[in-house]
């Protein structure tokens, strides 16, 4: 290699989507939650962001790329995950552990990052970012072992995005947060039939961003305090046991009950939040009346800081699931493909299940479904051609 | 009298709003709450029901005709309250005092009941209903003394329009009830300016009753039994501290709180119940930011279990809340009138309001305002006139 020509890593990283749910810090600056939480790591074929990271010591500073638009570096949450990233560096060199060769602690670095899914999604792009900058970097730097509680000073839940399967954020008690970290629960090859459904809603506006939301909750919802205090511990434990067990039922009403009550005490904030819409009550509304007619859970709904629906199903019903979505939810003629993802087979919905759901289809609700599975953690891509920097260490144009 | 005339005696009794919300009970037969709650009369001018009970040795068994209709007398909540009302005139006649010339006390009754205010409007009708029930009857039997504990076995809420002005319903603890009771807290010449606006919504189905809602709240929601034992008994004494001192900010602020928090925990349930609609969350918007613009509290909001707002609001600022509301909410223009009930004043909004506030108008969304007061608890119509019984004890023909 050169000694001029930059130093480059790619890496990619998933997105998680909590079945217990982070709502509210007890640290604002170090991201320390008031609970812990339980999430489902996203398979990267269908949702991911690949960051590359070049460090090399022409660079006159730090520099950042978002999906093809240079932000501000000095975000104060990028320039944590910087700052830790060389600490733990220095601390490396200073304890005669090597680093990577040819990259100097003082060199800049060049970040470029993209989603392979379109922001107007609503789906929590800043866990995967923070996730895959943080992995990256951790890279360029030789850096090795625990980078979650790194990752969670980008974005809390990034910390869950660091590994693949079912991840716990352990909410850990100490001052300085440096056990509050994530923790895989178990791995994305545990549960195989699991599957999950993206329902991206029609685009609207997220009308309050999760971070002063949850400031705002934490101030003023005594349902809160009590969720965090009295009814997540107990939850945790109840989740993770239904995890280990494969036990859908279980995990499918903790699922929904947790997305429920995080949303309860978004509306038990003052002034209230509302995330759920009519499209989300008609989902929630539409699962309800599904299991009930088969009398068994066989879908479960969540709700993030947004209108998109999670839905987590196994996959010996997911044919008839995504007909019962189609027919509630009938798609635009004109618009793009419905169903994105992994294939489903297509299904045909008796005249009894449909009137057992006794709901009015609301067109325009729900634009498309990813239909996706668990998938791993962040990962290295070895091949060059991927780097999203060029030689000279500025993105490469769109191709 | 003839003595073969019955013995009639007709009433009214008010609709009441409550400001710490009453939902679930502790015992489903007696209608024991799990936690004390407090309301507001709203005046009868606008918004009462009107109840004739009869009362002759010729009526061959009990019956009641609603809103011109014959319903079933067997319905157990009505005949909780005839068996208790007719015990208590039991007890009356065993200890010597004495009842009502020419009742006694084995005839049966007649009794008839309308509303001045369409049920569509969904309205907690069984509360003045119930209220007005208890009121007749016990003037019928010669009755006096508390009666609310006889009102709350009808309808919990139905104790708390016993009575005019700010009333609260004492949950009690004892087993049999007889200390779950209402009392005025201050009459209704108490708070001049405090006036009432009730925004109907354009009709819907209510999704869930509140009986069998409360059922499931209770059994299902962690959030429900905290607010009842944590939250609730300091709410209480600070809203009757705000009501004494006509604190309207208070007031107003635990209002919409208290509103908020009933609605999460119906959220928190599961499977979860829905009554805050996208027209709900529009009045709630546009509370918080015409409040936000006047950088003070002058409105509040609150919701039961339906669509409806009502509003608190103080006499000085009606004029222009009735305009932000009229403009946010097209009425429709072949509608019926806009605003009934006591007359407001018109007003011009500035565009500095109108953009404060920023919302689309959502046009459909109110059926019309009916604009009240506090007023007093049940009366009695001494003109024979009104009596909504003939002389053979059967409905008078509409006229």
């Amino acid at each position: 290699m050169p000694e001029d020509s930059p130093h480059m890593v790619t890496c990619t990283a998933p997105v998680n989507i909590a079945v217990v749910k982070y709502w509210g810090k007890r640290n604002e600056e170090l991201i320390l939650p008031i609970n812990s939480s339980l999430s489902v790591t996203l398979h990267q074929d269908q949702l991911k962001t690949t960051t590359t990271v070049a460090s090399s010591r022409s660079f006159q500073e730090d520099r950042i790329w978002l999906n093809g638009k240079e932000e501000d570096i000095n975000h104060p949450r990028l320039q944590s995950c910087l700052r830790e990233i060389r600490r733990l560096a220095r601390k490396r060199r200073s304890d005669g552990k090597s680093g990577v060769d040819g990259v100097g602690l003082s060199h800049k670095v060049h970040i470029c990052s993209v989603n392979n899914f379109p922001t107007a999604a609503g789906l929590a792009s800043s866990a995967a970012g923070f996730a895959c900058l943080v992995y990256t970097l951790a890279r360029v730097f030789g850096i090795e072992g625990e980078l979650s509680v790194i990752a969670r000073q980008g974005s809390g839940s990034a910390c869950r995005s660091m590994y693949g399967g079912f991840v716990q954020w352990i909410m850990g008690c100490s001052d300085d947060g440096k056990d509050s970290l994530a923790q895989q629960v178990e791995p994305e090859s545990h549960w195989p039939e699991l599957r999950v459904l993206v329902l991206v809603a029609s685009a609207e506006r997220k009308p309050v961003g999760s971070t002063s939301g949850m400031q705002t909750s934490v101030k003023t919802s005594h349902l809160l305090k009590h969720r965090a205090e009295s009814v997540v511990p107990q939850r945790m434990e109840e989740m993770i046991k239904a995890v280990r067990r494969k036990d859908f039922a279980t995990f499918a009403e903790l699922t929904m009950k947790d997305s429920n009550q995080f949303h309860a005490t978004c509306l038990d904030t003052y002034p209230p939040i509302f995330y759920l819409n009519a499209v989300s009550r008609q989902v929630i509304g539409l699962v309800h009346q599904y299991n009930r007619h088969h009398g068994e859970i066989r879908v479960a709904y969540t709700f993030d800081a947004g209108p998109n629906a999670v839905i987590y199903i196994l996959q010996e019903h997911v044919a008839e699931f995504v007909q019962v979505v189609r027919h509630f939810f009938p798609p635009e003629t004109n618009g793009g493909q419905f169903l994105r993802g992994l294939p489903v087979d297509p299904a045909v919905l008796s005249e009894e299940l449909k009137q057992a759901i006794g709901l009015e289809p609301m067109s325009k609700g729900i634009g498309y479904i990813i239909s996706t599975k668990v998938g791993p953690g962040p990962c290295v891509l070895e091949d060059r051609s991927q780097h999203l920097l060029g030689p000279e260490g500025l993105p490469k144009k769109n191709e």
